[in-house]
């Protein structure tokens, strides 16, 4: 069953609503909050990518290729196109001895006003480098390269570097990820459904690296940072995971995927959190997200004024008249309190 | 309680649901389809807007300014901003003396990549006219200036054009619409959360002129004719309310509303048609919709076709390729059929 998460609100009526599940778990597996059906299986998309990046760091192919913090961070990025965005992800390419073309993402135009003010200022068309994913398939290409396989193919279940990357993803959830539970991303490489749980686990043990042989641990470590470093390369100029590591540094790892998804890695309390609205809406993770992080974390007070923003945003409309919020539902909230 | 509608699927999987409320009803109304709550007040939002629009023509406002049928259907329309659409708003204004520094509805950039691509290539930035609902203000400042009322403030609900205006969708619906059921729309107008009932039984009478004023039933066919033979301006290039016009001519008016909203009239039938989805998701709204036009018309086999396209959309990545569908939900489809 799902619960009652968030309450989107306007002129103090509940205009629309938003139902899912979400978890708090430790790096032992311990649940610390749950909400609504921890256990059914729910592609992760691209709330994973950060797992999948492993292979790429653990090996030494990043330190082999000289992969920058930037490109590290691009590589767990879904970014919304801007120029800085496309060049890093050429410039991993370029490391690996590639073109753009060996990109196996698809082409879709930025999702950013500043990328598509690029493209149509120099009469240019998008190509596979303005797509979400192309770090991320930038980095597999990178792995690849350095281990000497075929490129083509790459998005493949079979291929050696799709092998590669499920494999550290399911050792980090502890998941099962194989034909019967697989589909195709966005991107064309194979998404799997998992239960929550499992995912919100793998980001606990990526932040605190409890059990993990030292090299992950360490590549765990590094993408963290790469991350924190570069928090407009993983997302993009003004959304939520990248305001939120602005904000948090190196103590919150926040990432979306698609139809509603949402994982944190909160390092120094050895927690993680995911969230997945059943109906898709990114709007509703992010209010999950934050209560969640509010509620897990230590924090300063303009951290913690962050957070209430993104918990309870109003909405304005196009005159800046504030017409109504987001907030959690009041179940949601009152389970928040009771185990504060 | 609300109902469940509506299916994601991903590699044959439920990836993402949808739930909320439908209702077809006749224009005494009867009830012929009801799922969900159809008696909770739901914001009608821009789907009423067709209603709104009836005083710019029954007092002969739009005759005494000689405004077009492209120009009557841009006062019903929840624009994407392509030039035409900003064109025809600018052309609405001259022809009630004024020019678009008087639209009380705010600016944002068009939603359409045509209309983002004319103002980035001329190096212009957007204005009122690109708002989705410049043409429905338009038709305010044309009533207002018809009858010598002072514009500034037409927004306010006790401004003498928002009185009438509501007062027609009141009447229509047969609902209440006061303080007590108020909030504010994204383009600063009042919204009202009526009965999803009333909302389908005031399209419903919109389509059939049943019990109406002459004056009225003649504004609302010519509304309708206007709508139907300019189905680009009330929607988009290739949105589904164009799609469905295009290929239905004065059979089926329909239009979108935010948050999941969604009416068509069916005058051949004598029906309307009402949906909110609850968390306020349009793809949802539209494979319902799509689903009781289907059950409630004779269409021809490409007609048939059309609508099957929408009810089942499939889901293609970057890559084209297919990777899921929305459908109705089991249940909704079983009624569906049992009802047939």
């Amino acid at each position: 069953m799902d619960a009652h998460l968030v309450e989107v609100t306007r002129g103090g009526r509940v205009e629309s609503s938003h139902m899912g599940s979400a978890i708090v778990v430790d790096a032992d597996g311990a649940v610390l909050f749950q909400a609504g059906d921890i256990e059914a299986p729910v592609f992760t998309r691209s709330a994973i990518k950060a797992l999948l990046a492993l292979p790429l760091v653990e090996t030494g192919a990043a330190d082999r290729l000289g992969l920058s913090d930037a490109e590290l961070a691009l590589a767990c990025a879904s970014h919304v196109g801007e120029p800085i965005h496309a060049q890093t992800a050429a410039s991993m390419l370029r490391k690996a001895g590639q073109d753009p073309g060996c990109l196996e993402c698809g082409i879709h135009w930025p999702t950013s006003r500043a990328g598509q003010r690029a493209l149509f200022e120099t009469g240019q068309e998008p190509s596979a480098l303005h797509n979400n994913c192309s770090g991320k398939h930038a980095g597999f290409v990178c792995l690849a390269c350095d281990n000497g396989d075929a490129l083509a193919g790459y998005v493949r279940p079979e291929h050696a570097v799709m092998r590669k990357v499920t494999e550290a993803a399911a050792d980090m959830t502890g998941a099962n990820m194989d034909a019967g539970n697989r589909a195709i991303d966005g991107c064309s490489i194979p998404t799997y459904a998992i239960p929550l749980r499992s995912l919100a686990y793998g980001f606990a043990r990526f932040g605190t690296g409890a059990g993990l042989h030292p090299d992950r641990a360490r590549a765990a470590t590094r993408l963290r940072r790469a991350v924190a470093a570069n928090p407009v390369l993983v997302a993009g100029e003004g959304r939520f995971d990248t305001r939120l590591m602005q904000a948090f540094g190196l103590s919150v790892f926040s990432k979306m995927g698609a139809e509603g998804m949402h994982v944190v890695s909160l390092p120094e309390q050895g927690l993680g959190i995911a969230v997945k609205c059943s109906d898709g809406a990114s709007r509703a993770a992010e209010v999950v997200i934050a209560a969640l992080v509010a509620r897990s974390i230590e924090a300063t007070p303009e951290q913690y004024a962050l957070l209430d923003g993104c918990m309870r945003p109003s909405l304005r409309n196009w005159n800046g008249i504030e017409v109504g919020e987001l907030r959690p539902a009041p179940a949601f909230a009152q389970d928040k309190q009771g185990a504060g």
